[in-house]
């Protein structure tokens, strides 16, 4: 038997693996696709592709896939296909957020300007479709399509809210489970389908994945007040400023007493005049335990993920079932 | 036998009813598939797609089907998913033109910003996708693909040749392929595998768009320098500022005598600071003849497309065949 110390270094190795093989993948399939296209196309993706993102989402496709049996070359050409739409939505929504940098670089559009950033993105989503379609089918292209059409309205929703202080938790898990969730479990549901699972097999890991965005997209938005700047690359407070009210906000104006109910509507109203207003939220919203009820809520989430793959063996499935817990592990506990 | 006139009026009624069966099957799949979405997704979406459109490219793909005997219910939803497609590269463009306005009206990114015109693009490309995949199946999506990321490849291709004063006929010919012509073409392809059509009618009616969709591009491109204001709703020789050379001008450098040429690149380098260079430009090219030669050429490339429709029994599919001679005639002579 292992010890606890090797079994986190056989994890890293056997996620790195994975991640190396989707990148040689990407570059391949673009090599192939790109044979007399504009030079400037193939620079673009390439440096919207392969900048050293994290590649969660072709690792949930392949470990997926394997726990239902199928590892071959074809799963990685699938896996790179939920890159290819990632990395889209991230150049699009760069554009539409005006943002300099993604992943510590110039984002896209700061490098090659806005409309190089929203061709490439339809490029990127057009390639990931038929990649998805070709590979997983008429139903897996039904799933995929579902779920980002409903990333789009997830965003609407987003903005239909912003600077609402009448919005409920109910709401708020609407809105992640469009923006985010949904992707993330089409991703693992994608992934058992095309790896020939069973029905429950297919069900518990869409579970899983579902779980898990929710998970994600929580501690996403507590790294908005807690993120250290320097890990996340982003200004604090951010949603703050904006006017989206996330789910510490949102408990601690229910939790709130009249006074302090009353200083957190004048900061989010004022949050403009008043540069203290996001610290003054902030203050508030760890005296009312908001941020340990979200991070706790995640937790919860995360957990009842794993409880979804209890149908798979572990001893044949030890460490594709260790990748899918270190992940969850991961999302509760990134600084970034 | 009926006299030319009541011909003509019969054909304007039939294209009439075509169109009007696709906004109608387009307004019912959107309130089938926004179920539960957004109120604002919903509104930016039928105003980006209920605006008047001519709908070229559904009729397209239904008569295309029809010649090759096919005319069902599904028919016109596969239309609608062109016309999805088309509208979001419409919405996109004028994003990236920053363009105020679109067939008269606020342009969906004046009116509901660019973030909204984004994913609303998005949603459409999406949903277009899908519709393609089920109705058509994997081999229509494939064609479909090909050609929406050629159209990606012929912008970058056209951002490339920007004031590139030594571009080539051929190489504008390769731009517009990309950019137009494949997607017109793989309309009328996919219409005829849907319908059923032998590989020889397919590749009829793919010919057929290809080069009626080069023709257009060509047509479009003089309406650039030649087009009333007012009928087309854009700048005259809006092309000519952006640098970007097009196949009368590409002539007139070719034809141009030492002095003319000279003039020319002058026009086309200094275009910013003289205000008549675009007028100038328009003199010369008009008296070498380079406006009646791309006309000429969209006549040629029109015709070799009709041509390509000769397989069809003009008794049997008179009136399908005459929409396509009717909309190829459109293309040349149209003035907006």
């Amino acid at each position: 038997m292992t010890s606890p110390a090797t079994d986190i270094t056989h994890l890293f190795s056997s996620i790195r693996q994975i991640a190396a093989r989707v990148e040689e993948t990407m570059r391949a399939d673009l090599e192939r696709v790109l044979v007399d296209n504009d030079p400037l196309l193939v620079e673009v993706l390439h440096y919207a592709l392969l900048n050293g993102g994290k590649r969660i989402r072709p690792m949930l496709v392949v470990v997926s896939s394997r726990l239902c049996g199928r590892d071959d070359d074809d799963l990685y050409l699938l896996a790179a296909a939920f890159e290819y739409l990632h990395v889209a939505t991230l150049v699009h929504d760069d554009v539409i957020d005006h943002a300099d940098q993604r992943r510590g670089v110039d984002a896209v559009r700061k490098k090659y300007g806005m409309a190089a950033a929203i061709l490439a993105g339809d490029w990127l989503h057009a390639r990931s479709m038929h990649l998805i379609s070709s590979l997983a089918g008429q139903q897996g292209l039904n799933i995929f399509c579902h779920a980002t059409t409903s990333m789009v309205d997830g965003e609407f929703l987003q903005l239909r809210h912003v600077a609402d202080i009448t919005v409920t938790e109910e709401q708020y898990f609407a809105v992640i489970l469009r923006k985010t969730a949904r992707l993330i479990s089409s991703t693992c549901e994608i992934g058992a389908l095309f790896g020939g699972g069973t029905t429950q097999q297919v069900a518990g890991l869409a579970t899983y994945g579902r779980k898990v965005g929710i998970a994600f997209q929580i501690i996403d938005d507590l790294l908005d007040y807690l993120g250290d700047k320097q890990a996340t690359g982003k200004k604090v407070g951010n949603d703050f400023v904006e006017g989206k009210l996330t789910l510490p906000l949102i408990h601690a104006l229910n939790r709130a007493g009249e006074e302090d109910k009353k200083t957190l509507l004048k900061c989010i109203k004022g949050h403009q005049d008043q540069p203290d207003a996001c610290s003054t939220a902030k203050r508030l919203m760890n005296e009312l335990d908001s941020f340990d009820f979200s991070r706790q809520r995640a937790g919860l989430e995360a957990k009842e993920g794993l409880s979804a793959l209890t149908l798979f063996n572990r001893t044949r499935h030890g460490e594709s079932l260790a990748v899918l817990e270190g992940l969850a592990g991961y999302v509760l506990t990134r600084d970034k």
